[in-house]
């Protein structure tokens, strides 16, 4: 489609670089703000812009955090002796929404995806080491999404870990709570039977 | 969910303001721009800015043009005599696109949504009714959304129309062409029988 205004036709193919966004969408998102108030469409544009310009992040565990050291990393009452390697700030969040870890985080900012060009070194892992370097870290628990880049990254900080004698541990892969054995794929299950565990150990007092 | 950086929270929550996309997405969309060099942020943040602060109407159609009179109104072959009714760009694309209208647009803006607290006063009905009295306007094409809006904008729109004595029509209504009887709602398919038209007429000669 030809736009009638080279103004308009350059909102669409920035709003169109978001992720999942197509054109279509993104003419909805312009005509939409082409609606409201010229100071509120800057107000937008600017919270946009200074995101960017300021972000700043945590100088232990990379997440993104305001101060120079975030709130998780600077609670003395988290136990400094295990990491939970993530792979973005969405992670931490949902990882504590689940309030089963007192331990600190690791942020990665990605996983490896030699397709995408994202390689070890585009990732945070010189920054992990170092902490480790630093002493006083027992166990890093690795909590990658379940996906090929994602066990790519797992397999790949376990040989750099292991290396440092700390004990490497990975989140369980299983059935959901609450899960239907009939709707879990086939994958899945398998892992569930293979990982199966004595019924005693299973039971949550 | 608590962000741990005011900046993040304060883009999501203006990222989460676009039309259909919830925190979620909105925090996908703010995690893809911090991967993105600060230059192309700013660029994305300008042209939205820019956009809102430097649109321009075409000042005969109300439709979005870099010059005071936009392509199709200043095109001498355009038939002046039709003017087709539309809601917005949007519109006037689609119509463009079929190749089967030969006269001028007038994009109304919206159409009326007391729910939405749009009245006829917030659409470009003014304008129109004004090259309707500069004379030489034979036919008005009503070409809005199948929608109780749409619907009650063209019938607002009827009567003020009507006054002037010109001829006001509407596009059809029917079953899309290719389209199964069995996948047609039944309102459309009632629509459609009503609006049955002798078949010499219906054949594309």
């Amino acid at each position: 489609m030809t736009l009638p205004s080279a103004l308009l036709e350059q909102a669409v193919d920035q709003l169109a670089t978001l992720p999942g966004v197509g054109r279509r969408t993104a003419m909805r998102f312009a005509l939409e703000l082409l609606r409201r108030e010229p100071g509120e469409v800057k107000r937008f544009a600017d919270a946009v812009r200074e995101l960017r310009e300021n972000v700043r992040y945590c100088e232990r565990c990379c997440n993104i955090s305001d101060s120079p050291v975030c709130a998780i990393c600077a609670n003395p009452s988290r136990d400094a002796r295990t990491i939970c390697v993530v792979e973005d700030v969405r992670d931490v969040i949902a990882v504590e929404n689940t309030q089963q870890f007192k331990g600190l985080y690791h942020v990665l900012g990605g996983v490896i995806a030699p397709m995408d060009g994202v390689g070890p070194d585009d990732l945070h892992v010189r920054e992990l080491l170092e902490r480790l370097d630093a002493g006083g870290v027992e166990e890093v628990v690795l909590a990658l999404g379940a996906t090929l880049e994602g066990d790519t990254t797992s397999f790949f900080l376990f040989r750099k870990l292991q290396e440092r004698g700390v004990r490497v541990s990975v989140i369980a892969r299983g059935i959901s709570v609450g899960g239907d054995l009939e709707q879990v794929d086939e994958v899945t299950l398998g892992r569930s039977i293979m990982d199966r565990k004595p019924y005693e150990q299973s039971v949550r007092r």
